[in-house]
């Protein structure tokens, strides 16, 4: 019988982990709770009616079509069982997976979900841009901000409209913050009739003394002027204490607000801390796992965590796709290497830059010291995102949205759905 | 004050008579429960996974940006008070809309929805592909139900997840069993391990003689051969009389089938009933009103309805897009020549053809008389239905898209959401 992979996660980590063994004498299943991979970093642009959906997600199923040897599952993980090697697994919707799976290699790439600081209340009102659907919740409810506004008879009521706040000034927070002000102040400037959607008061709260506190400082500040310039209001060493359905409460203000979007802190997948449970590996606040420099379970040579569920003997790494998709590669040449009987190097993450982009021709970039912003840096960006899109008919797609986006100052996929 | 004009449904109709009176002096007021304009006579190809929904809908307030004298108002049309000459209205979602809005003409385009002839219960188990929400939810449905096919263990169950029904044959029908068949035979043909989606069973139910009933005979055996090559089972004169979890009954014969898609009947908005009801006015059994041949209501010159939610006389015209949009520009006009003190001659359509698409290069034509089927007839197909997407971006899209999917076979937006 081959040697048997299970890849558990069909995100960065897990899909480059699978194609780096498509070709290799093993069988893969790719263990999925959605059927498609999602080019998360830019949801937020679902969030905001610039992209589509299917623009930024794409079928696993079709990646691998080709590959005899993968299988890809619809299914979501209940459990691991490590002592028998194998994998126990919860039906999705209909689909009737079978109860368990056996590996020789586990591969488990879960990522990371946001946390709310134990504050699970505040979900409702504070939805994130990280999943798909939750995209769509944030866009349907921006949308239907403006539309409320609109028809409010009552001032504070439709102030409290108007009024947008981001929580978190990653760069995550920092993209949606200019989002929402190209929206109110390009986009929808002349959608309405009562209201002036360019006086919408957009608030990116940080409890950290700067945005994007993972770059340079001089790159902070430019983020923070270009943001400025969008309209957004740049609150910095500030700490939300309290959201609920009117508004949110910084330290001890309280500011009314309709629709909040939350860009905070992240928490790893559930799956980390049954692994660090299950090998009595570390696990940081976070809910990490501590893996070994060749990202396996302590005792557990066979079992391999990557990704932003993982942290390196005591390093965090970024939780940005260029670790997973250097870590999921990694992982499947050390599965060939062992098979092949070769030693593999321990992983070493190469850092190619850090971008963030802001709004139209807004960004920042870090690149091995070279500091951009402003035009340069949103090509950069573009040129990036465009290259790192799976799929090629998503690439030219988007491409020619953004660009008739950029000339039409349009956005196509504004639409309130399933409100 | 200016001559006040409240439009109805944001549709093919209402878009019409809206953009005929924008440059017009009245202030027009249109209401719709929708923020979006939807380009329906392509939704089935959101239930396939072939097109995204932004490509397919514009917001309706981007279409009037520029249009000072026109207020785009989300909100539900609760009822008319004709007397009073104000139209009732509930709210949707949280936007506040005023209670009451005051008109001096109504223009009434409310469309219709699919009927279940008296079997509610059916609804549930067999989803239409008319509106976005519902062709969402099929979309879902047809790729979950390949993936449980993947997975499953028993092979009565596994026949019933890989056997798809669609009931109704005009023209909706058609494509989506055409659609189906080409997912099936291609799109996914190497996408599973287990299963061969090539060996789905896709019936198509009619209770008529053939398929497509408004098109001449001869088009109708094409698009049946048509249908046969992409392994459509075309069932006329049988009919489905009863539609559950498990499946459908055929007149006797029981189908075990997981995935039913409804395009059988459809009946007037409710609207229509209701202005049967205040104005005396005759109401077929489809729920139709009638109207004179200007579109107005029996004692309310100032009240017109037009779309699938009317018959003129005694006439009933087809329930296609030509139709609505030639009878809001007759509204509109209608409008303008009163208000100039001009006489309108009566509503009269212009029949430009009759077309359905059934796959790839696939289709057949009626124009005027001349009868096209394959290739001449999908190029035209998609001609007309570019030229008259709405929105410069979307067309750009679709073309690009469409151009892809030809090329490659590939259908991007086959995503399971909201499952």
């Amino acid at each position: 019988m081959r040697h048997r992979v299970v890849v558990v996660g069909g995100g960065f980590g897990g899909l480059q982990a699978t194609l780096g063994l498509r070709h290799a004498d093993v069988d893969v299943t790719l263990v999925d709770r959605r059927n498609f991979h999602l080019f998360q970093p830019l949801t937020y642009q679902v969030a905001t009616g610039a992209l589509s959906p299917g623009e930024i997600a794409y079928p696993l199923r079709a990646v691998f079509t080709r590959d005899r040897n993968v299988r890809v599952l619809l299914a979501e993980v209940a459990d691991f069982d490590l002592d028998a090697r194998e994998v126990e697994l919860r039906p999705v919707g209909e689909v009737e997976a079978p109860d368990r799976i056996a590996y020789d290699t586990l591969i488990v790439a879960g990522g990371s979900a946001y946390a709310y600081f134990g504050h699970d209340g505040w979900r409702q009102h504070a939805h994130e841009v990280k999943s798909l659907e939750s995209a769509l919740v944030v866009r349907s409810r921006l949308l239907s901000a403006f539309e409320a506004a609109e028809e409010e008879t009552d001032a504070a009521r439709e102030k409290a409209w108007m009024t947008f706040v981001v929580v978190g000034a990653g760069p995550t927070g920092v993209e949606m913050a200019g989002q929402i002000g190209e929206l109110a102040r390009d986009t929808l400037a002349h959608d309405f009739r009562r209201i002036d959607p360019r006086t919408a008061r957009i608030l990116l709260v940080e409890a950290a003394d700067r945005v994007l506190g993972t770059f340079p400082p001089s790159l902070s500040a430019k983020a923070k002027q270009q943001l400025e310039r969008l309209g957004v209001t740049v609150m910095t060493g500030r700490a939300v204490t309290g959201i609920d359905e009117a508004g949110v409460t910084i330290d001890d203000e309280r500011i009314p607000a309709r629709t909040v979007v939350w860009a905070a802190g992240v928490t790893a997948s559930g799956l980390a801390s049954r692994l660090a449970e299950l090998t009595g590996a570390e696990r940081d606040r976070a809910g990490r796992v501590s893996v070994a420099p060749d990202l396996t379970l302590p005792g557990h040579p066979e079992v391999l965590a990557l990704g932003d569920m993982v942290r390196i003997g005591g390093a965090v790494l970024p939780g940005v796709a260029p670790v997973a998709m250097q870590e999921g590669r990694y992982a499947a040449r050390l599965v060939r290497d062992r098979l092949a009987g070769r030693a593999t190097q321990p992983f070493r993450y190469r850092d190619k830059g850090n971008l963030a982009t802001i709004g139209r021709a807004a960004a920042v970039a870090d690149i091995k010291g070279v500091h951009l912003s402003g035009f340069p840096a949103w090509l950069t960006w573009l040129v990036v995102h465009l290259w790192y899109l799976v799929g090629f008919q998503n690439r030219v797609l988007v491409f020619i949205r953004w660009s008739v986006s950029f000339l039409t100052h349009g956005r196509g996929a504004r639409l309130i759905t399933n409100s």
